[in-house]
This record gives C-alpha cells, structure tokens and sequence, in this order.
C-alpha cells in the first residue's frame, strides 16, 4: 500500500525539477531494475506487485522492498502499460571528467538533442558500440527522464553521462572534435584514430554555432538519395558504427 | 466545410481495411504534401486551413483543394497536432516486382517490422542512402499507416514499397540474400558486392525461422558494449551505410 507522500513523491519523478530536488529517478521493468541493482547505481526502493519482487539482484547493497497492487502501479508508473515493478535510483554525482578518461576511446557529445526517443535509442546504441561516456550540453533532454530511461532498454545503467557547459569543454580539450556537419570530409574517407570526440546537434537545427568553430574534424554521412536529413539517432548509429565498430574489422 | 461523410471517410483512413477499401492514405502537412504532389503519387484532394493552400504543387494533374477550419481538421488529423493541411492520396497499384528491377542495386527487405516509427525511420533512412525498392512480408505495418506516413518526413513519396509472401519471393530469386543475424560474418568484413536483397527482422524476434534457410549470407553488426539487441532502425541504419553508402567512398 503506497502513501499518499509516496504517490505524490513518485508522480514528482516524471520532472526534472523534483528528480534534482530528491535526487532520485524512476526505472520500470523487471530487466532494467536488474541492470541497475547490478551496476554502480544504487537502488533506494523496489515496488513490485504481488510475486514480482524481481530476482538476480545485487543484494550485498541494502534495497528497499515494498510490494504494491497493480491498480497502485498504474497510478505511479509513468508508462502506458507499466509492467510488473517500479524502482527509485539514486541519481549519479557528475564528479566531472578529466581528459584522462577521455583518452584513447572515443566519446558522443550531445548538442541540444531533444527527444527523449532519441536520447534513450542514441545511449542504448552507444552501450552495443562500447561507448561508454556521453557528454552533453545543459540543454539536452535529461538523460534520467522516465522515457528515455525506458528507451534505453537497461543500457544507462551501463553508461556515464554528464551535463556540462560544452563550449567551455570543447574549448580546454586537447582532443579531436569530430563533428557531424554538412560540408565536411565524408565519413567513409575520415581517419578517426583511436580516440576523439564526437558531436552530434540538435534534431532541427544541428550543432549550434557558437560550437562549430570548436569541431576540428568537419564529418559528414553522403547524401545519395532524396531525405532531407537523417535522424539524429540514426546519424549517431552510423557514426559509432565507424569510430568505433569497424574499429574491430 | 467537411460532410459528415467526409469526416467518416478520413477518420475511417487511419485504419488499413478502410485505406484499401477506399483506395486512398492520409498525408500530412504542406512539405510531406507538396513532395507526394511532385512525385509519381497522385492527390485526391488537399484540405486546408484559410490562407494555407500549399503551393509549389505539380499542377499538371487534377487536384481538389477544400478550404476547412482549424477545427476540422482537428478533428479528422491522425496528429496530435495537426499543421496546416492534409490530402487524401491514391495508393499505389502494386504492379509487381521484375527481376530486373532488383539488379545492379540493393533493396531491403523487412520480416515483421511492426513499429510505425520504426517503419517511417527506416524509409526515410533508405532514402537517404538512395536505396529506392522496399519489400516487405504481409505481416509488416502498413507503410501507409499515417503514423509511418509522418515518420518518414515526405520521403515514402520516393520509395517504392511492396507487401509479398516473402517466403516464395525469396525462393524465387537468383540475388544474394543478406540477412541481419547472430552468429554470422562481421558486416565490416562482408563483401557486399554491387547488388542484393538485405534481409532486416521484427523488432522482437529477428528474422522468422522459415525465412532464414532463404539468407545465403549471415551477417552480423558486432557488439562491443553491454546492450542486449540494437533497434531495428539503427541496425537497418548500419547496414544501409556499409551496401550503399560506403561505395560511394
């Protein structure tokens, strides 16, 4: 049976603002409760509805378990068809980043991407390439919002992410910018190295200009047919797939 | 002014029994409208709002343009919301597919794919990569879904799609068949040659037992990180970007 204050504490979960203010955030499911409790992130509570107390936890860290009528479920959850628990996370501290974790990999930056679809398919197709930071601007859609959370498909559990001022980082940067701009070298002919930075802009309006002087490494995906654009996700899939997939050939 | 039997005919076009009982699919929003005006398609009437009649149209052949309020089109838009104008458009005669149309080129071929956005992605995707022939088993949404319709941002007005028993369609042909699956050769090694049918499966289930016998080369994007399965869409992205993208290196 959930509180009052547990109901109004979760629904706040679904905001930014009150993620911040309690420093906890919302996972849904089964299998992503499980990549959480069995990751670096520290679970607060699990409600699960009856006989769904998810199994294979990391159980050497204290977790809160609560069990909750599915009608309660529904009430909290912030997805149409909520599936059988919900759990609080622990929002991660940013304890910053220092060049030396950039180094000899490659790294997405985000620059204003909006949709949490995107954001979930852009971490999730991250996590398949090894990419394990993701650097964003202050205005990239909140990494910890319930649907990107879910589209992620338990990869955030795996990925670090940080929100900084990215003209200020791209600027103390010793590293290649790559950036993924019209006009620039294709991305078939780009030799990317073995490390480097990789910035992807926004849905409508692409990496902003106050950042583009910043890219060292103007890099584009050909045009062959007639779209107009391509989706960022998609544009970002194509972009870990040569930095760091045919890496492997 | 719309009739009721206007308003019974649109509203009953979000769903496929009554698009192919009647011949016709939604288009949405002047841009999506003027690209299907100005390709092979052919418009049966445009609505819109006052002032917005959508202009730079291929007026060479007969269109009807209706004049409807806000509230209207409110009311008849498969949007949330709606912008400035829908048309109602003549599905395509399938006419078939000749070998020769399929030689010297790729051309997809989707097992099952059931998300709209997804669906919409993924011709839009293809498009860009000037990938023109999209073949899909029966079971497939609907590319004329208004969903897929709004997904693919104008460019199903360039694709030319086609719903087959895919079994026997693949039976039939001489091409190399393609297929997205585990276990096989690292697509960044594959020879993909100059021509072929690219085999992509459902979301959940990847391609159907009694089709993959039919793929004469397995091919694999390799997983580097922790993600369990890549979205279809991207996967699709990544294979796009390797047959057709990477020849014109």
């Amino acid at each position: 049976m959930l509180s009052k204050s547990q109901i109004s504490l979760l629904t706040s979960l679904q905001h930014k603002k009150f993620r911040r203010e309690n420093g906890l955030f919302l996972v849904e499911g089964h299998k992503s409760i499980t990549e959480f409790a069995n990751s670096p992130y520290r679970i607060h509570t699990i409600y699960h509805t009856p006989g769904n107390a998810p199994k294979l936890l990391n159980l050497s860290r204290k977790i809160n378990f609560q069990e909750i009528s599915l009608n309660e479920l529904q009430k909290v959850s912030a997805l149409k068809n909520p599936a059988d628990a919900l759990a609080t996370v622990y929002l991660p501290e940013d304890t910053g980043l220092s060049n030396k974790q950039l180094q000899n990999k490659f790294t997405l930056v985000l620059d204003g991407v909006q949709d949490p679809g995107n954001m979930g398919t852009i971490i999730r197709t991250a996590d398949w390439f090894g990419i394990t930071t993701i650097i964003c601007s202050e205005d990239t859609v909140d990494a910890y919002n319930p649907k990107v959370v879910q589209a992620t498909m338990g990869s955030l559990a795996r990925m670090s992410i940080h929100y900084t001022d990215l003209k200020a980082f791209l600027q103390s940067t010793n590293l290649p910018v790559f950036g993924a701009l019209l006009n620039g070298e294709s991305i078939y002919r780009t030799n990317f190295g073995n490390e480097g930075l990789v910035v992807m802009g926004n849905e409508g309006n692409g990496i902003r200009p106050e950042i583009e002087p910043l890219v060292s490494h103007r890099v584009t995906i050909p045009r062959i047919g007639g779209a107009e654009s391509l989706n960022v996700a998609i544009a970002t899939a194509i972009f870990c797939s040569e930095v760091a997939g045919r890496s492997l050939k």
